[in-house]
């Protein structure tokens, strides 16, 4: 173990290193970094597991910097424990630089990418719960937090979940340096402020002076002992510590230096010390057995079952096939039907509470150590964890989302139930995939097919029971469509999906009986969608189009099939059907008709595009 | 004062008629109202001051149902209190009634819309600050909260800004009834869990049996005589209270009673008790002085400035000019320049801190008392209170948001500080606008326009400095757009807004060096947008459109202009240019650069499309 004068040193390193760091572009946070750098020098000399020469090694530690912002003292963290070269530390916030302004897992050390504030400890909790109940592995979470970030309600999610499942696994860090971006925050040296919230909660906690070594390094060893219950260490700190200049003093958030080389002699210089990272115990994670191959649950074609039926359905099968699918529901899983998952393989169920952040960012965490998680609540409450969403693309993170409850169709709840914004939500996402069936086989099988996806992808399912029309075997690839009715004389097309979908197959009944022939397109896969098979639909039916969705008009389906048009060259004429007015409660048809999105709507819109081609 | 054998009887009162209410379209939360029942029979008869036949009287007190799935009840005490007819009651849930299956201000006496659990404290926050520090009045604000949505991160953030503004004029009423939608909450009936954390946070706490109610008279009494300090009444109740079949028992959350009549016979049969409400003291709501007419800003043509810069000055100038203007900000004020006004004008400046959620309820809490609010933080973080503005639709607020950074233009900082789904989000929200100013000079008007739209209005400001290119006073309303370059020639038209517009006029200039005339369109009014113009526009350049946006692909600038465009009867190709790939850290031109979407690119996809068109 480093004793303390050797911490000190590493400690005033790291502040060096952060300074120089800041210097390169003239840009990123080296004040809030040196608040934080005696807590990170004995963390990383003394009390980290970390192989960072084997980043996916199982039995590591995790160390995520909620305050993202600190990303100087990160990277001089990897710089001291050889990962990285000074060379490498010196292009900080460059373009085409691993070190981004705020880490990301571009970096094989990062799991999460952080910046947006108070989530990384919802993140930890994640990680935390698959060390407890997933990998059944000892290693450790280490959460550097800000003070500011605390006002975040997220944290507090985390603080409730961290205790009621008692991960003693976990420790936050709490870098109280008092002042914010643009001033000091609500509790400025008030340690007891955060202490007594989070011993309400259900947290150890203990209050040190953060540049005062040997009580950081007890306080870590006094983590590591405590059983059943999180611990938080509330730390005094001073933002831009030994450097006279901004120490302590406001107006010096996220600014570099005005002096960085007075600063650096200032700090005793430059050193290079280089820290041999204790590595962990080698172990293997646990994992699941399982009860054989995929059986997909089989409906009847003409029967009549709800998509987030199958949706339960199918993931309890999957859970059964798969040892590493787990679930988490905020609280309505039987409404979602994840209960059918967690009644199937309820080691794997994690009931998250009404706590939607939570919720995301526990399936992020979990994704870190390899599992794929299935998060379900319904889609319009999907949108309260909207910036873990965003924040989880940037972390490269592979996981799925099931929002049930889509749309106006849901009936008499009302519009607070009701997503309308959805789809828009979740295209408006790097590297997402949007698919939102129609029916239960297609449902089931989407399920199937997301747990091999990458990235973020979104499954939007409905309250309602639904008509089965396709088999049990058929396939659904992402990217595809389904022509669900066509000929050779058709003059018009119609695109839906989901509820939409059968009211447009209605549709194209009752134009069928006027002598007009529609084709019907299912666009159970909104992003990506199926381009081809749209502009092929465009030139066989003298472009006239009725895109018809239970959504806002923005930003969803009939947007995605303007774009897939977008560069088509023949003539196109699209109208777009959706929600356009706020609905109240109802009837599922009585609303799908005040919106304009049931079966006549579409007839006359069809009816409509080809009456004006006949005129023109 | 009304007697406890009163309090008894108009309580179960208040529980048949939800029972009854329920049973009309058998549906609804008739047991999460019965454990309520008592709570509310004692606030409505002896401590709620509001005249109900003058909801919009300022002195009013304010009663919020966070839990809005307990609306039954709500619409039983307006029956009591004589607000509806008990013909009105039994439409429960029916098309076209107002009273939906959770409340919305479609009711006059519904200050928000709830449904979405953990918003009722937020907004009532909001609403007591505005009692406070605006309208300077003494009225009280009730929140009926759930135990559930204790779960919520939003209610920790309320928590912590109530202590924080010593709000004595806010009570929370938790209805501890123990049972989620889908089984026992995580605390259960442990009282002390919940009030230990309240305390903790700084509130006062009193436990009570939410039956009891001398019990719960003594404890409103208690909560009006505090000082400095808000209270939260901890209730030991039983969901389904008095009606055996049902009372504390699981699986009947959201479901009307099997056997309404028996219910109702085993509550002691129908009441038709009338309780006439307290009035308030009549009162006049604070009003400040103004320091004259509106001055905006004026910004010379050809300089350089931010529009993050002009939206603080012009919103110092608004809030001189107009006492109803009210500024909130995320801290961050020292980057949006929502400083500006807090040094203009301090008294009705509101520091949110790091609690995107609160400070997006709190603009909605005091639009509800007719106050004006501008709240502003980096828009990709208002990504966090998307519920909270999603519902603010739901609720008919009137608001505004400014969100700054948008875009990978921002440079260093990285990906987690760039918005690029904004336009998506706040395009996809009922009765929004959207607006996204290029110079400082539109900034500030825009600012100024904002002001007195009705509905959820969005300014995308950008980080960096851009030259001012339109006159201070020249006007920008709201659907419309500039044709800022354009001749008789024109091949090809480009539309950009914000950043994009500069880097499209550079690009116009480049392909006029090459003898290509390109017509520039600015696009501020992202929502509505200017289809005349851009259908004129498509008519003129041959259908040949570029659209260019700093954001991703979905839900922004170019599919909203493909939305103008979907009825438009010529030929039309559309070249999309937006960030399509995870950005990192750099400076603004190489990210630019980077996207595609700087000047050359838009050159060359401009110069595509006009080669295209001769070749054809």
């Amino acid at each position: 173990m480093a004793d303390a004068a050797y911490l000190r040193e590493l400690g005033q390193q790291l502040r060096v290193d952060s300074v120089r760091a800041a210097a390169v572009t003239n840009s990123g946070h080296p004040t809030s970094s040196m608040s934080a750098a005696d807590l990170m020098a004995v963390l990383l000399a003394n009390h980290l597991r970390y192989r960072f020469d084997d980043p996916k090694d199982p039995a590591n530690d995790h160390l995520i910097f909620s305050k993202g912002h600190a990303s100087p003292l990160l990277y001089s963290m990897y710089k001291a424990a050889g990962a990285i070269t000074d060379d490498e530390l010196l292009t900080f916030r460059k373009f085409g630089s691993r070190l981004e302004g705020h880490p990301t897992p571009v970096l094989p050390w990062v799991d999460v990418a952080t910046g947006s504030l108070g989530q990384g400890l919802p993140y930890g909790v994640g990680i935390a719960l698959a060390g407890k109940r997933l990998d059944r592995l000892p290693y450790r979470v280490w959460v550097l937090h800000g003070d500011s970030e605390m006002a975040e309600g997220s944290v507090w999610e985390a603080f409730e979940h961290a205790a009621y499942s008692k991960l003693d696994n976990l420790t936050a860090l709490i870098d109280v340096n008092r002042l914010g971006q643009r001033g000091e925050t609500m509790h400025g040296w008030d340690l007891d402020s955060y202490a007594n919230r989070a011993r309400a909660f259900g947290w150890h906690a203990i209050e040190i002076d953060g540049h005062d070594v040997e009580a950081i390094d007890r306080a870590y060893a006094e983590a590591e002992s405590i059983r059943d219950r999180p611990t938080v260490i509330v730390a005094r700190t001073l933002k831009g510590k030994g450097v006279n200049e901004v120490e302590d003093k406001n107006g010096w958030h996220g600014k570099a230096l005005d002096h960085p080389e007075a600063a650096i002699a200032e700090l005793g210089g430059e050193r290079n010390l280089h820290v041999e990272v204790q590595a962990p115990e080698p172990a293997e994670p646990h994992r699941f057995e399982t009860a054989g191959p995929l059986e997909l649950p089989r409906y009847e074609v003409g029967s009549e079952v709800a998509t987030r039926k199958a949706y339960g359905d199918a993931l309890a099968a999957l859970g059964k096939a798969r040892g590493d699918v787990v679930a988490l529901d905020g609280e309505v899983s039987n409404s979602t039907f994840a209960e059918l998952f967690a009644k199937a393989v309820p080691e794997r169920y994690f009931e998250m509470y009404i706590a939607e952040q939570q919720m995301v960012a526990a399936a992020v965490g979990m994704q870190v150590r390899g599992w794929r998680p299935f998060a379900s609540t319904f889609a319009a409450f999907l949108s309260r964890a909207y910036d873990f969403v965003r924040m989880s693309a940037i972390s490269r993170a592979t996981y799925s989302l099931c929002g049930s409850h889509a749309g106006v169709s849901i009936g008499e709840d009302g519009p607070s139930q009701m997503a309308l914004e959805d789809i828009a939500e979740f295209r408006a996402l790097h590297s997402s995939t949007v698919l939102y069936p129609c029916d239960a086989n297609q449902a089931a099988r989407l399920v199937a097919t997301m747990a091999d996806l990458d990235g973020i992808s979104y499954l939007r399912t409905t309250r309602a029971a639904t008509p089965v029309i396709y088999g049990p075997d058929e396939e659904f690839p992402v990217g595809g469509s389904r022509v669900v009715r066509s000929s050779d004389d058709d003059e018009v097309t119609i695109v839906g999906a989901g509820i939409t979908l059968h009211e447009a197959l209605r549709a194209a009944d009752e134009l069928a009986g006027e002598g007009v022939h529609a084709r019907v397109i299912d666009l159970y896969s909104v992003k990506p969608a199926d381009g081809e098979t749209l502009r092929a639909a465009a030139e066989a039916t003298g472009g006239r189009i009725v895109t018809v969705e239970d959504h806002w008009p923005e930003g969803g389906l009939g947007e995605a099939v303007l774009s897939e048009l977008a560069d088509y060259d023949g003539p196109v004429h699209v109208t777009k059907l959706a929600v356009a007015e706020l609905p109240g409660s109802g009837k599922p048809a009585e609303l799908l008709a005040a919106a304009g999105i049931d079966t006549e709507a579409i007839a006359a819109a069809a009816r409509a595009l080809v009456s004006a081609a006949v005129e023109a």
